[in-house]
């Protein structure tokens, strides 16, 4: 039995970045489904592993967390010895990686988020899709993409020379944009667009995807 | 010559983050003003230090950071040995800090810069605020204070038993809205009025806000 658990599901986009994360550093876990369309994650006994009722919510033994950058924060430092090493000894190369994973969780995320929502999730729910959300959010993609252009054409990851939690926090919305009208936002900025392939082609990012195949 | 720059406005929420933050650690620093109205932060050499073009960009000797969150993590490590201890060296406590942190970012934070923005800014630069983002806003802040009211009642602080970045994240946000008519929600939870009397009193913070009373 593995002793860690994911409760969530495994097609949202903050379960499988903590999943990522769990299969980079090799870890040994299972996933509790929760039944997000039942309302499952708004009622106890959920409440009690996350108050503010979204998954995923993270058990460790004793250790119960909430909010996916914070858990995968977590797993790399306490398994910094184990699998890809997700972050830096070096505080300032770390302070560096530190600065872009608030850029991904500020910067890119919110309209990110709102694009994967309008052109993924709704879709996939029989709801259709706002075309004023997308209008207001493809040009705030497009500002950010532009600078992570700029940026990986002095390093080839976002946050330095090599692969870190930066790069595997944006896995699963740049996976769902990608079969969207937005994917060409990434494909027509060529270092964004290498990037994307690089980090997509990670086998740990293909055992998150065979875990939705699996459903 | 301070060797630290926080490159900003002291008026600014982010910027009084990071100053609340090098206070806290009794850190010499610089306040390098970037005048906001003209959109110095939208143009060079600004954008060298950040190119999502956002104040507080810092500098300590030849590291250069942006995002307030990373740089008072950043500040927290560098200089653990100084000032208030705002992290843990404990690894199980600093997770559940580190949840608290990101619960800070991703929930409370967007109404709370919201309402700040609609009750502060707005009226400060003579724009009549929005009452429909106001409506939509309050309800979220208070749906997270009663998640903060009941954590209050199992902890001193927000991520554990002692004052910690989580506490000091909040700082701008509460200073700017228990002016308001917001503030009332702060101050009809008694564990969540108690917490604010308790970090808002902390030297630090005045020496934060006594930077606004100098302009």
């Amino acid at each position: 039995m593995a002793v860690i658990k994911v409760h969530g599901t495994v097609f949202s986009t903050a379960t499988m970045r903590v999943s990522a994360c769990l299969f980079e550093k090799q870890l040994e876990f299972e996933i509790v489904p929760i039944d997000i369309r039942g309302g499952e994650h708004k009622k106890e006994p959920f409440l009690s592993l996350n108050p503010f009722g979204q998954v995923p919510a993270f058990e460790d033994q004793d250790l119960k967390l909430f909010e996916s950058r914070a858990i995968t924060q977590h797993i790399a430092h306490a398994y910094a010895d184990k699998g890809t090493e997700l972050i830096c000894g070096d505080f300032k190369k770390m302070a560096i990686i530190g600065a872009w994973v608030e850029a991904e969780s500020h910067q890119y995320d919110p309209p990110a988020t709102k694009l994967t929502q309008e052109l993924v999730v709704k879709p996939a729910f029989g709801i259709p899709k706002d075309p004023a959300v997308v209008e207001e959010n493809e040009p705030k993609l497009i500002k950010i993409l532009d600078i992570y252009e700029k940026r990986l054409a002095q390093s080839k990851y976002i946050g330095g020379d090599s692969f870190t939690l930066v790069d595997l926090h944006h896995l699963p919305t740049i996976h769902y944009l990608m079969g969207t009208e937005a994917g060409k936002l990434f494909k027509s900025r060529p270092n964004v667009n290498a990037w994307v392939a690089d980090i997509t082609a990670r086998p740990a990012w293909s055992k998150v995807l065979a875990l939705q195949k699996r459903q």
